[in-house]
Parts: C-alpha cells; structure tokens; sequence
C-alpha cells in the first residue's frame, strides 16, 4: 500500500532559533524563569517559526461540526438538532467562539461535514455532506474508510487555506452532538482504558446519564474487539470532526503551522494525530485541562501541560481561543522587554 | 482611640445585578456554566459594579517600590540596588510590567517609597521618601507607626487618583529586593506557620539560600514574639510596599473599584487588608498561584481561588497584568453571546 499523505514529514524544528531566543530571554530584565510556563513556551514557538521573535497575530479558527448516530443510545443532555443550529449561530457572531474570534482578530472558519437534521445551505457554511451524520457505532462502522479519509482531507484543507493567509496560529474546534462520547470511546480504544475512566458529563449529564454512556461505550468496545491500527478505530467509532481535526493538526505540523488544541474532543483528535505520525507532537500547544474527567488522561498520554486550568466544557474551540491571549503576551514580552544592559540593571549576584 | 480610615465600610454589592447577570448567562447558546471559572466571575463583577453587563476597559496599575533592611541579613539573589534601577526601567518602558501596561491599555504609576541606594529624581516617577528603605527586622521595628500609616495612605492616594479616572480594575504591583522574605515573615506572624512552611527561593536562591532565609525569619519571630495587631505586625516587619498594598486594597473595596491580586507578595498584603477589613476580601479577584511555595497557603487561608496557574515568581504585577485579557473575554463574552431565543438554538432536555 502506498504512503498516505498524513504519513508523510512534518516540518524540522530549528534549533538555532530555538537556541537565541533562551539566550535573549537570559539577558531581559527579570530572574531568570520568572515567568515560569510564559518563558518556557517561547523558545519553542521560536524553534517552530524559525525566528528568534515568534509571533501569533494571524489566527485561524476552523469549527468542525458532524453528528454522530450514537445519539440515539441517549447519551446526551441536548437534541441533535442542535448541531446544526448551532452552524447557523457560529456564522451569524453568537456563539462564544465567534464572540472570541472577533475580539483576537482572527479567521473564523465553519465547516458542516454532515448533520443528522439537513441543513438549508448557509452562506459562509462549508457543507461537505459525508453523511447524515455518523452510524451508531454501537452496531457498525461509524463510516467507511473512504468517508474517514474524506473527513481527514477537510482538515488538510483547512489548513491549507489558513497557510494561504500566512496564519501564524491553528485553533481547531468542534461542535457535534454526542462528540464526548464518540472522543471517550475513541481514546478507550487508543490507550486500553475503561469507559468509567474517561467518559463524563459532556454538557450536562448526571451520574445516571454518565453510567449509562459508560455501558454504551462498553458496548461499542465488545462489538468492535480486536487489534486495529489508529485511522481503522477513526472509522470504527468516528466522529467526521474528530477525523477532520486529525487531519488538520497532522497538516499544520506539515506545513509549519503551530497548532493550539482546545478541550477533550479536540485532544483525543491530537492523540490520534500523534499516533498516525508522532512528528506532530512538536506542533502542537494545549490550550487547557477541561471539566472533563477524562481529558487529564489524554494529555498525560501526550506528556502534555496545558496553560490553563478553568473548568471548561464548552468545546467550539473556545478554550483555546481565551488562551490565544496569554500566548500573544508571552511573545510580546520577549520581544520588548529590555535586557539587563540596556537598563543598565544589576544581574544576579554570582 | 478614634476609627482609622482604614476600618471604615466597603462599598456594599448589588444582588440584584448579580441576579441579573445570573439570569442572562443562563439565556446564552452554551450549556450552563460550560465557561467554568469564566462564567463564574461574571455575576460577582456584576455585583460589585452594579451593572448586569460588567466592563474591564479602564485599567490602573501601581507599582509600590521599597527596599527591605533585612537584606542585609544576605537572604536575596539579587544585590539592593536592583530596586532603585527596575524604578526607572518601569518608567521607561523596558520592564515586563511597562510592557503589558502598554499592550494592555493600561494607566502605570510607579511610586518610590524609599530606596536604600538614594535616587535622582524620575520623571514619571512619585518619590515619596519614607526613608532609606526599612530597617533589619530581625534587630528593630521596620518602621514606626507613622510610617507605616504613611505607607498606607500612600496605597490609599493611588486609589483616589485611579478612581478620579474612573478605573474599573487596579492592579497593584510591587518590587523590593528581600520583600519575599518581608511577607513571608509577615505571613508567618499572621497565620501562625513555621517559616519552612511559607518561605521559599524568591528570585532564585538556592535550597541553602532558602534554609538561611527560614532561619533569619526565625530570629525575627522570636525577637519580636508576642501578640501584635494586623497594623502592629505590619510596622515590626515592613514593608513599605506590602502596607501601601495593603492600604490600597482596602481603599478599593471603600470606594467600589475592583483589585486583581498579583502574586504571593500582594496576597500577603491582601491578608493585612482583609484582617483589619474584612469586607475588602469581596473586591479582591486572584490572578494566580505563584511558584513562591508558600503562596498556596496564603491564598488558602482568604478562599482565594486564583485564575492562574503558570509557574510565575516575578512580581511587578505581572502576574494579574497577564490574567486580564480572562477577564476582559469574560465580560465581552457576556456581552455580546446571543441568548437561544435569539439564535434560535434549542434548549438541554428536560
């Protein structure tokens, strides 16, 4: 079988960016570290922009919406019509990453990959119809092999544009009834973990909806037993926006595009990513641990140390969008601050 | 003796703006609470504004400047001249706080309290000249009562002139080389903890560096044992800085201006304003939890539950400079979400 494209190289890193951005840092006007995770992450952004003075101005923002026909099995709090009314605000500024994308100046992007309730075209929609939907995954293939690497491709595409507007940062989000579900199933399956370890509220169940989304994961997980490589789980047990966002951080480590993931759903996608072509660990920033009980596992299995910690669930990419600003000032601080010579200020006492 | 400034009421808070923002978040296109902390924060700046839509546009920052006799003691990393050179690094733009002033938007006053290396006067800079800094507490009283109501009232006249600007958040900083092993100190004293449990590196000592700067605590505890009002403690153990944040703090919640809280040298002085006035305690917002180990137990002891968590140990201010933009997202999320009426969204099942 011929190589895939999403197994093909990443962009190097460049080390000697990497390496005159710590040595500026060691000059500027405060204890070394003294910013802790703010300074860390600059020699990073550096090495991956190959420049000395990272900087995120141009954001792209892409929202991946799909439904998934395990909602049927009752694991949700909201109707799946909501998926597509949700496009609808997404594009018109309501929702909260379109409140946010307009305060950071960024590219907002919304993608329909295939709802339960057909959608009427909306103009500044991207409707890819792979489906009505996934199949429940409980009794079959999410979707066929052909509609997975479809659903990768609009990722690719994705970020294909944003690199067209020279985007300096990704943000993926995702909306998609029942997607905590289709994500907890999906890193089951990834790390060899119980459902009762990872699956959780969601949007609002309680402890009886919890433990009924955990059977139905158990389910899943009998009627597909076996050994099956990543991209076969994808199609197994979906979702279009979790293959989709697989797609897209796989893409921007190829085309050197930094990435910043969002919450749980998102996370399991970036798990998938590193699995399928692990040179995208290098690209990728977490933005923050949600609610989620089960997100804390996911990003141990990365070795990753989001920025922010606030209890949030809301997914649409917005955790990612409310740490975009914490990003921007650590660059900026390095770019500006003075270092000890120029202020003529005392280092530290050898 | 006659009431001090200090104990006079806070301003009171409006529930019924809280019950208003309340009631709208609940009408916004996420699931209730989804934002977490960010949802969170709104109804209570509600509350203290009076208004059901909260703004953060209007920002004061006040860096209060002092140096600390007890470094004599050899207890910083950093020699004592340090403080005098940041004061015009502050004013000229090079330091991490005059950078995020400006990114921010944000009004900076920097206020010399007194330096042990005597300076030139700044342009932009308020010389206030309480003396060559404090002295050794580990020997004398830091300062005597009057200064130390100086001090106080220096934090107070901040307030004033940010008020006069209609600020709508103040951030109070600090710098004083040897003013974390001050709070510490003053920590120790108030909460009744053994200095291992409160002191830590600072700038950056090392665990030796660390162990001496328990000792030297130790001396001072014992040489000034006994029971000691807040503003007793406040004047044994200094310093300028810690009782200017102090009086400011309370000056805030006097005259209805909410105060973001840097790190663990402001949330000691957060502690002083909260013990002589307790109401202060409702205006005060936490930006982060410092690397400094003893902050967790400050923070701790007022139920302070801060927005951050990065590993910061700078001072300035810069820690609850960075936490703005949360802040700032929180209230315009608020702001300009459609409600589900409005997006036409279905509601979560009953």
């Amino acid at each position: 079988m011929s190589k895939q494209w999403w197994q093909e190289a990443c962009q190097a890193l460049d080390e000697s960016a990497r390496q005159a951005a710590r040595l500026r840092d060691a000059q500027l006007t405060k204890p070394a570290g003294a910013l802790g995770r703010i300074d860390a992450l600059v020699p990073q952004l550096a090495a991956l922009q190959h420049r000395e003075h990272p900087r995120l101005d141009e954001l792209w923002i892409a929202i991946f919406a799909g439904d998934h026909g395990v909602a049927e099995e009752g694991i949700s709090a909201y109707p799946q019509s909501v998926t597509g009314q949700m496009l609808g605000n997404f594009v018109n500024g309501g929702a909260a990453i379109s409140v946010l994308a307009s305060q950071l100046g960024a590219e907002l992007e919304v993608i329909d990959l295939g709802t339960a309730v057909p959608l009427p075209p909306m103009p500044q929609v991207r409707h890819l119809a792979l489906g009505p939907g996934t199949r429940n995954f409980t009794q079959a293939s999410a979707m066929s092999a052909d509609t997975c690497a479809r659903a990768m491709q609009a990722g690719r595409d994705s970020v294909v544009r944003a690199g067209q507007l020279r985007t300096e940062l990704f943000i993926g989000g995702e909306m998609g009834i029942g997607n905590t579900t289709t994500a907890a199933a999906l890193a089951c399956a990834l790390m060899s973990c119980a459902p009762q370890a990872l699956a959780g509220p969601g949007t609002g169940l309680d402890a009886a909806g919890v433990a009924h989304k955990c059977l139905v994961i158990e389910r899943a997980l009998t009627f597909h037993a076996g050994s099956h490589d990543t991209v076969e789980w994808m199609q197994r047990l979906g979702g279009f926006e979790l293959a989709a966002l697989t797609g897209a951080y796989i893409a921007c480590a190829q085309q050197g595009i930094v990435a910043l993931v969002d919450g749980f759903i998102c996370s399991v996608a970036a798990l998938c990513a590193v699995r399928l072509n692990p040179g995208t660990r290098d690209w990728l920033l977490f933005a923050h641990r949600s609610a989620e009980p089960g997100h804390a596992a996911v990003l141990a299995e990365m070795n990753a140390q989001p920025l922010l910690d606030l209890g949030l669930r809301l997914g649409e990419g917005s955790g990612a969008a409310l740490a975009v600003p914490l990003l921007r000032l650590a660059c900026v601080l390095h770019d500006k601050m003075a270092t000890f010579e120029e202020a003529a200020v005392a280092a530290k006492q050898s």
